[in-house]
């Protein structure tokens, strides 16, 4: 029996990922905000490195109590707007749903998992470089990977069929041990989200430069090795996976990263998660995110300028 | 017998305290760069909440070769500019001669030092909010003390002398250990100077925000703490040093640093001898400047961004 799939959260990320899955057969349930009217009539179109596509018609909707009762909801929402997952999920889940949050960060999955005692929670991580181009319109520019992982999954066999869909759906999905996989993600996003915005610039003018290239180094060295005192030596991220970082972004298209964007449109920042969660996580191992720390300060200075 | 005094670098500290012994009565020579004509022609204006006054006519040089040789030499240059000081010196050298660098940061004594090794060098560090506001045209706003002390003088008399003229010219003045003196005015140069430039904003701005505050105060703590490394105990820097300085801020007009300004007009940034000579000095004793470490790499990419 396949299952049904929703998507809260229909943007560059939730877009694609939902839309690849849609494409490729299975049932998708799309909620959008403000491109509801827009998509309902367009549908959804997707131009991607891989081979662009349309989803006309498509399961639209702008409020989850319209939704059917899902097995699987992919959470694609900018992690500022969980506070919201409260009031949206209860409509559409049954009680053997999986939600997994495709957000970037730590501590994600253990807030929601307050508000839903019960929950079968996952956690997604996206390596994509994709972003909303327009209504209804979604542009996948590189990449297209996604790491899944189980936080309080009951059971586990439903993340390997949803590993099977988005396989055959033509997306490269692996099932990891989440926290580390969530970790191992920082390593860039720490570095490259935070010093765009403080810096005002994009990936490539970053790496450009000698001293900033050494501090976003020091960075990933602080992120990994925060990470590993975390796992309590279960992580073993190597200190070279810094290196490894480095040259794929060195060999990056010129990128402004999410967080960049969000600067940029006076969006709320997603600072808690990426920033203000690994550093609480590190100090409960005695470990000092001293210059992750100063970055997150920045970031919070930044956006009182404008929200 | 009185003293001869030479300003080189005539600006919005060398004009006020240059200008302030010259009111008073001392034999002042002024080297002028770009306003040198101009002065010539109308003299050197000093707006200062302590009384406006008007060099003229004024004793001004736009080379050093026509200066007479002089016994206190205030250099007030930009330290980025202090390369220039192994040809600018020597003809207004006699072999008593006191050169006093009044410029803010640590190793600019030493570096001077090595192009000159028998000269008698002294340090100062300027307490004043004054900027130049026009050709021959300068404002004092707030403040004005100096605090000067000997880094290698073979008599420390003379020092003792300029601290007389000075408050004979209505300058408060102290003669302190110079490396302590230094390290504490560090303590509000390198947060405030710093964080300006990179958050493009003013002390009252960074003053108004909770996070910010926090940083401001664990960069001051390390600069403390540096400072009484470096000092090997003798310093004794309390860190309510800290509370103080942040207190005095808060309590000051809305003010843009000088690297601020230099930042905003695009001219080489004071990161040198701010940031990278203290890192490296209480590196020599073990102590890491990890988040100043951090300032001075976003400022060199700043830097590199436009010049």
């Amino acid at each position: 029996m396949s299952l049904k799939y929703a998507v809260v959260g229909t943007g560059a990320i939730g877009g694609y990922y939902g839309g690849k899955l849609a494409e490729s057969g299975q049932e998708v349930h799309f909620l959008f905000h403000s491109d509801y009217e827009y998509v309902k009539e367009h549908g959804l179109k997707v131009d991607s490195v891989n081979g662009d596509f349309l989803l006309k018609p498509i399961n639209a909707y702008n409020s989850t109590s319209d939704m059917p009762k899902c097995d699987v909801v992919l959470v694609a929402l900018k992690s500022t707007n969980n506070h919201l997952l409260k009031d949206l999920l209860p409509p559409i889940l049954h009680k053997d749903t999986v939600v997994i949050l495709i957000q970037n960060g730590l501590g994600l999955e253990a807030d929601l998992q307050k508000d839903f005692p019960d929950l079968n929670i996952a956690g997604g991580l996206a390596f994509i470089c994709s972003s909303k181009i327009g209504a209804g319109h979604i542009g996948h520019f590189d990449e297209g990977r996604i790491n899944i992982g189980s936080y309080s999954c009951s059971e586990v066999h439903i993340l390997e069929t949803v590993k099977m869909d988005l396989d055959n759906a033509g997306v490269e999905t692996q099932i990891l041990d989440l926290e580390k996989a969530r970790w191992m993600k920082l390593v860039w996003n720490i570095p490259f989200n935070g010093m765009s915005v403080i810096m005002n610039t994009t990936t490539d003018k970053l790496m450009n430069n000698a001293a900033m290239q050494e501090l976003l180094r020091e960075i990933m060295l602080e992120v990994i090795r925060g990470g590993n005192e975390a796992g309590e030596g279960r992580y073993n991220i190597p200190e070279s996976y810094a290196d490894d970082i480095l040259e794929m972004t060195r060999h990056m298209t010129p990128y402004a990263p999410s967080m960049k964007l969000d600067y940029d449109f006076h969006r709320p920042l997603e600072i808690e998660y990426i920033y203000t969660r690994p550093i609480e996580e590190a100090a409960k191992y005695g470990y000092s995110l001293t210059r992750i720390s100063v970055l997150e300060k920045q970031l919070r200075f930044i956006q009182a300028q404008y929200l």
